[in-house]
């Protein structure tokens, strides 16, 4: 089957599905993006993306390429017409195609490109021997919160984990706290069991799957707490995990060379994972 | 005249000129570029851009889409065929298309595209009036000296500017010194006659203009110090100006409130922007 992508108003063969050269996110890294999970055919916290998308436009003063209900619209159709069941909705707003100057230009449309990708194994139970991470610097700029498709960093991070064989790197702050992975958040369960992870701020993305992590946490009664920890007391760790909308809760098992509790997943992370499972599981639309 | 541009081997109408949407210069600000200034049809210190294109590509592991000389070719092609006589040559080189997925792809073949933009009057005389600039907060990240496309902090500055009628933003580290500005490096003149720039370092991009300033200052004797400068120090220089390939050198003669010397056009700075204009109208080929 071919894929099939959106591009500006047109449903296209992915392979055809272009932009122009000065479409701005082409050319300065002007716009952002979501990436909504799609389990059994159904958008998991489609909402929530909604809602974050529209904040990161709002922050950089990007106009919706089409009305947010229009936009809900043409992911279905983009689901549907890729006979998505397990897999991802990928999409970017960029601010649009203009003679190549670096403040806003005036009277110009808003892009939107969405396309599909089948992950058939999407919803696996996560392996219990987990995934190993390495520490970097953080290097990024100051305004993490806003979900931009400036993501050089964030590849160059993910590109030095790969190169070890770990799956994800975790930055770490000048003043030594871990701030988030390169795609993901970051999670520890301390010696006391309280799961903690990082405050939202400009310092971080506040994940999606974060979110209701916290709130599945919230529900299960397990002590929680946002505050930032340091690399030192990740290596310390009971247990760990990272979580994103690709990856859900994954447990961590590995960080640089320490491992972490008795180097498989832990209790409360298999916990999580499977409350999450089972939340993005549910039948019906949200 | 219709404009041609280069997209990945093909000269084409410009408004047909496109990339794929799984470019990962559109999907993550995954590339680098330059813009060559060209002035009575030649182009001002290809050398210098070209040994910087490449230092970016190397700095990020980016192969060179073509060869160095093909490139030079391909610029001289999309020059005659816009008919190109004052103006700016674009180029910028991505990662080359792959399925999205932070880390580097394998065996892709990096993305080249060049276009052109007619300036008719841009080796006229600086207006002795002078710009004026605004500072603000440096929030960009950590390797500034890597000329990549992820330039949303600087269109989001460039865009304050504008929006109080500045002609740049000056940007500020945390320890209260002047890096560069969005698409200029900063200069000024103390009150004592030196000349003084920010050195190259991973906090500002080293600009082929300020290297052929400062090269036209030790010609000519000017006092020179390559260190950063405060912002109250701008406040009480005697002259200030910004340089970049398009820029040339420019006066600045406001400073947020603050009116720099006397108002307009220094001496020093008329002395430089007259021999870099001199050095660009040169005839024949650098």
């Amino acid at each position: 089957m071919s894929r099939i992508s959106y591009v500006n108003g047109r449903y296209q063969h992915h392979l055809d599905a272009a932009v122009h050269i000065e479409d701005r996110g082409y050319l300065f890294g002007d716009g952002v993006y979501e990436v909504v999970t799609v389990v059994n055919g159904q958008m998991v916290d489609e909402d929530g993306h909604l809602n974050r998308l529209e904040r990161s436009l709002s922050e950089l003063t990007i106009k919706w390429p089409v009305t947010r209900s229009a936009l809900g619209v043409i992911l279905r159709e983009v689901a549907r017409r890729n006979k998505l069941r397990n897999g991802l909705l990928y999409f970017q707003v960029t601010r649009g195609v203009a003679r190549r100057s670096h403040e806003f230009p005036k009277n110009v449309a808003s892009a939107l490109v969405v396309s599909a990708k089948h992950i058939p194994k999407l919803n696996n139970a996560p392996d219990p021997e987990g995934v190993s991470v390495i520490t970097i610097p953080d290097i990024r700029w100051d305004r993490r919160d806003i979900k931009t498709i400036a993501l050089l960093p964030n590849c160059l991070g993910k590109q030095q984990a790969k190169e070890v064989g770990a799956y994800e790197a975790w930055q770490v702050d000048p003043d030594g706290t871990v701030t988030e992975g390169t795609s993901s958040n970051a999670w520890i369960i301390t010696q006391d069991g309280e799961l903690v992870t990082r405050p939202p701020a400009h310092t971080i993305l506040n994940g999606i799957t974060r979110m209701r992590i916290i709130e599945i946490a919230r529900q299960q009664g397990v002590p929680f707490v946002e505050r930032p920890f340091s690399v030192e007391e990740a290596y310390n760790a009971r247990e760990a995990f990272v979580s994103s909308a690709s990856s859900f809760a994954k447990p961590v098992t590995k960080i640089d060379d320490q491992v972490v509790g008795n180097g498989h997943m832990g209790e409360l992370t298999e916990l999580l994972a499977q409350k999450y499972l089972e939340f993005v599981n549910q039948p019906g639309p949200a």
